[in-house]
């Protein structure tokens, strides 16, 4: 089989691995909040010709538990204007992408909002992968952070990118104006890989994607009960706030996808239901949440 | 009197005018809202090299009746990188600037939100006035709409800029990643205005200026005890969410602010205290809310 075969076989795999993930996290959500409805959008695209550039699958969730969730998929393709191929690195003005998406925000603040992306990317004759998975709690449950950390960890190690992408992941999720505070705790975040073994690229990250549930819902079914405080949640309204001031003003993934003229509402499912902004907030002092701010940094798990 | 000296004249009395303005706005204000508390922060920055730079005066504001307001003025001076001065357009490696700033949201969603700006800046030999007025009504009181845009039409028609700087406004304030829908509903909007009069240049801009008060707070006083729904509330907040978009994702003064190492709570008063995001977001069909979405769009008002 010749290297452009193989690449055509595996990019159609991810993109099949993506679709897979989507319906197994939306089933879990749905096992774990029976009011959860689902706003599904089948959403097709055209690329800068004008030609078809395929399109994706947005479900919208909304629920007593999980206030407002994202789980989406795409694969678009076709021509891209010369200044994208530029910035994206492709070697011709044409790309290929797959990938999922997904934001939870539960309404409890005793249980984290998480992030995870995973996706494949081809441009001219390069290809790589990109992702990650990050978490954003509003309550000091140590356990629960070093747990989150712990998976990914476990999941990473075995291929010796813990590390890295722990640190990459902590550069990256930086409200750079709020005196380099993160919007959470981190997780991992990779982009640009190819170490130029496709097969096992693809399983690794295959691999790695897997562990999205097993590092996020046991902490949601441990703590969704729990009972909190006014304070807890105005903590959370406002540190969701600043979670939009990421998404808005740092966020690459957010300025490729409105600037590439993505769809909208997909992109922008990342936003929490509500959230507060106070001038010059911060949380009480000598309170839980002062002591929550103190994670907020890189820091050994 | 030289050139040199009744540039350094007029710019203290534009600091001076800035001044007077935010203690009127502030006052006016709480003559509105007895409720009203204030938290006021004076704040001084060091310039590029670290030498005292000016600095400002923050008036954050919270109440029953004005929900959040931010009535701030700066002044600002020193050398600046660069690429800062490159891209403000100086002609050395320093800046002075003055100005307000303000943004006043209400509770009540049928009193508009309303935000304003006049300053003077100069770069290297270089120096210009920029400024404006913009309204963000909630709720289609037509009478309200017009009587905004009409004090503006009366305040700049005279010196024969309403129709370009209304236009400017229409521009300006727009979300582009949403179908290029407003952020409210305009008013005026202008930068970089030097005729070559310093004299009628200055006396033009405090004119202007003084009509803030006139273009809002009648409108206030109308509308805030108007009985309201939850449906007119739930339009409001996402109508903010859509503010906070644009203030995040477009804004050139936020953006400018927080690249400048600005004051990040000075900068960010302008976002809502609270404000609501849903996926596909659309105000429900034939209610009042879907009917004043058509005032989102350039209008001959």
């Amino acid at each position: 089989m010749g290297q452009n075969e193989m690449l055509e076989q595996y990019k159609t795999k991810f993109a099949e691995h993506v679709k897979v993930l989507q319906d197994e996290i939306s089933d879990e959500l749905k096992d774990i909040d029976s009011s959860l409805e689902l706003n599904q959008d089948i959403w097709e695209r055209k690329d800068y010709e004008g030609n078809p550039g395929g399109g994706g699958i947005t479900r919208a969730f909304t629920g007593d538990i999980i206030e407002n969730a994202g789980v989406n998929t795409s694969l678009v393709h076709g021509a891209v204007s010369e200044s994208f191929a530029k910035q994206i690195g492709g070697t011709d003005n044409t790309m290929w992408a797959t990938g999922i998406s997904l934001i939870i925000h539960p309404r409890n603040p005793r249980v984290p909002t998480s992030h995870a992306n995973f996706r494949m990317i081809q441009a001219g004759e390069k290809y790589w992968f990109g992702g990650g998975a990050d978490l954003t709690p509003f309550y000091p449950h140590e356990e629960d952070m070093r747990y989150f950390h712990q998976v990914w960890k476990d999941a990473c190690e075995p291929y010796g990118h813990y590390a890295e992408w722990k640190k990459k992941c902590d550069e990256y999720f930086v409200n750079h104006h709020r005196n380099s505070e993160m919007r959470g705790i981190g997780g991992i975040f990779y982009d640009h890989y190819n170490s130029g073994d496709l097969e096992s690229d693809f399983n690794m990250v295959v691999d790695i994607s897997k562990h999205f549930l097993k590092s996020y819902i046991p902490i949601v079914k441990k703590r969704m009960n729990e009972e909190y405080t006014p304070e807890d949640e105005d903590f959370q309204l406002h540190r969701r706030g600043r979670y939009v001031e990421f998404n808005l003003l740092h966020d690459r993934g957010t300025h490729f996808g409105l600037k590439s003229n993505g769809r909208t509402d997909s992109i922008l499912i990342s936003l929490p239901a509500r959230c507060k902004f106070s001038y010059a907030y911060r949380p009480n002092e000598g309170s839980v949440h002062e002591k929550m701010m103190e994670n907020y940094y890189p820091k050994d798990w």
